[in-house]
């Protein structure tokens, strides 16, 4: 299983850190490039024509203020394309959110919430469980174990108080 | 192939058909529902549950206002989700947005414009594509459909002004 | 008199303590749960039944970003349910109250302001006071209190200019 | 069982109708007002003193752009007062949300969505089921009735497409 | 000359310091109060009350959140009511800014920029120079200083540069 | 008594023709022009320059988007200057109520509803009430006015719910 | 003297017609083209690279919702380049607006007003105009023209009301 | 080759020099003002009139809240104008963004990011190296260095995760 993840400013690395663990901790082999779609296209053009060929199941993208990373990769394939909004100095995200999830007819960006790096490998995730079964039962697992952790948390809440 | 597309309202019918359409002229199975996540619940669970079991590969949901249809399904299925905000009688469809795209980490929706039911189906399909390479072609074929339709209105724009 | 909190994540603990405190001062027996609608769905509508059948009288849910909990809530009782919008890290808490307020008709939800946990106490306490002629009375000492605390400071402020 | 209407200008009448009905459609009294808090603040007094001292037991308020009158009428009563922001022709009924919702802590006023007169009537009703047993079942035979149209329109639309 | 101001919190004296401070460097004879419109109404009807028969001139109104102070008091008084939105925790002020410009017609409220109290203390001493030609004088003099001020801070920074 | 009354474009003259009628009923000489702060700016501080000599006591002004004029009206006189956000094509006034309201320290401009150019007559009567008892007068009485009709409309409204 | 108008979708063409109009009135040569950057993008750097070495001076842009148009021409010219935001059918071209001025640095795009293509034009004239010393001279003259169709139409408001 | 660089206020100038500096390393004259359109408006008529005579062939302005002075400076000239948002302590820059962005047709504003100074320098110079042709080949080297910067980091990025 092969994913990438483009940030559009090395400055965004860490905010697709957890991403990137969490893609690598399910088995996932992750490509990661800082590539912006206005300071380095042709560049960018070269990686997605890769991607395209070189068994690439996801690409997600993150980015920050007039975000168009996203779309200009999703442009460039039919690969399921994820948009990660990163809130910059000022609006709080809102520019970008804008910028990656009003997408024309035709071109989708499958967009997560401001700064929701982790979501976005989660999502890759449950899109490449579609082919890889031992996959699925990996996130099954997680969602039960995700769950027990709710739980147990609640239990000390409600003694707590 | 198999989807499932799940509105809020049954009011919002008009707003999915694109998408509904969109699946089934690519060789899609679409189950269709209008099923409430705040009035249907338990019969929403239960559609989500056979979902789960029956082959279905990916969920749209479309929902308004305080939409939280697609993450009340995400947190109930590893299939991917893919959520339409749907613009209401007021705030132009802001609400539904961000009720949809904010979700907390390990239940991601993959979202779409406001009222961007047929990106919804087209990112479906990519995402169904990495497992069925004949849907891939399929899909790369529509994008040179959709870039040749692009360049001859272009050419009628060109020499029209 | 009993009554439920329930936030939706146990970050969210600093910013209902105050609204437990409250309902404790006045007298209530008070559940406090913290169950994602998201993560434990299910344990949550168990407790949600428990609290239509246990005496509950008012449920009060607090959760942040696509804040879905307060609408599951109260998709699952004909108890009164108000929503506390919590503030994340984007967006000032806008985005949760937009979640919690648009509920679609027949399925209100009880909208105080963004982190404000206290005013949903004194809304819950408001609320059971219609049953509990003495806690109707409490209501009106503590406005009374809020009132001359107020005054006071009024005098040292007109005295301070 | 009693309960008042307030509406900010008879010009918001037709967004209130909806949710006098239901009132009195579930056998609660009901008396109507049109006061503004800016324009007949000595009458809006008199008559919250009235409600104080009737029998009320809740107060629905309406009121567009900067609505004042929910957080007037709130600071005059320990009843439970409940917000309707009305959309005026700016704004989206955004101006009226935030004038409501964003009471400061000791006031609360429950606010419903933006027009949501008949959710202010819900609320309302849920508010008073706790004191009497026989409205709680017949909210619970109306949540029936609605899960019950829900489901029949589910089948019709999981049929027609 | 005589003004009156009036913040709804004393938590929002440090943000009308500057205001009475100016008033008073005119000449003004200021009345300051801590009055909240929805925790001591009767005594802030009482104080406008005094202030239309005492000579005030403008009375100034800060408040934040759902800033309902300045309508209240514009609805009692025909004299000219200054509202200043205070910022808040949340929502950088656009709240109390909405809750106090967007007043129905018949009771306008002079509203300043968000946490602009210096500009409502000018306000005032502009609309009470209608009436003292030589306070007029004064803000003739006081606009002259601005501009030679600013001209000689232009010359640094052209110098600098 | 004597106000002056500038739109930033003469398509605006249907926002502000209540404005003009209402000063004129209270018996106020108005001056009305069209003056764009962009297209006519000469001419405009011609007009600000009379206004400051001619005993004119008060200055409206009406815009829209980018909304420069009320600013640069309240640059060259220390008259009051009321602002009315106009609401244009896009945005529902956001725009120019942010140009208008947000002036920076030193140069106020009283702003007033989006489109509520009926209360920038009535705030520029309470401002000119200052100085002229009659019409202080005659603003208690209108209000008195004011205060009768909302009481026989909530009568009616009373009576037909 | 030349100049290129690129409209993201043929759609958008009654929004750019009075752009292109003003340029051919004061004596431009223009090409226009509908390319989107994401259904057409080869296609668009073809046209950017012809504008590049036929002498082309500036490059006017306009798209709606996630407008990339604008700033994928940016990353390929140094012309300057003109982003015109669209309003589309929800959130009044917001959206538009924020992805296309919020550009990273280094990658500038010049941005009017949303659906501002007159502007566009304007801009674009001003721009060349910098060479050509005949151009500056009519868009003097246009400045006067303006001025003076203003000045008659204030004569005339002046005299109506 | 010259331009000119106009803040509203000198707290702005940390928000130009970055602007300042770049138009320096590219060998531009720069006269630097700061110089309020609501404080010292004849100070800046009479700078933007020398302007117009002394070969400055673009203005760039900066400013805060109800950002007059691009749109003043911009209604002055017809020399290009650049304007540049500056966030204030409230609103994010929103304010400025929509008083510098949304101008009347025939005095269009060059309108960069919020606090994009830096941006509006390359706008600058890419609009002067219409003229001047050794400027456009340093901007192409730039953009090249830009381009061969984003691919190092890239490399570092790619090989770091």
């Amino acid at each position: 299983m092969k994913a990438a993840v483009i940030m559009g400013s090395a400055s965004d690395a860490s905010k697709v850190e957890g991403c990137i663990q969490i893609l690598k901790d399910f088995g996932v082999e992750v490509s990661v490039r800082a590539l912006s779609a206005h300071r380095a296209h042709e560049a960018l053009s070269q990686f997605v024509e890769e991607c395209n060929n070189d068994g690439t199941e996801v690409i997600i993208t993150a980015a920050g203020m007039a975000a168009a990373l996203p779309g200009v990769v999703a442009s460039q394939t039919v690969l399921p394309v994820i948009g990660v909004p990163i809130a910059g100095s000022n609006l709080d995200g809102m520019d970008a959110l804008l910028s990656i999830v009003q997408m024309p007819s035709g071109i989708p960006v499958a967009t997560v919430a401001i700064n929701g790096g982790k979501n976005a490998a989660y999502l890759a995730l449950q899109i490449m469980a579609n082919k890889h079964a031992d996959l699925k039962e990996q996130l099954l697992a997680h969602r039960k174990q995700m769950n027990e952790a709710c739980l147990k948390t609640n239990e000390e809440i409600s003694k707590k108080y």
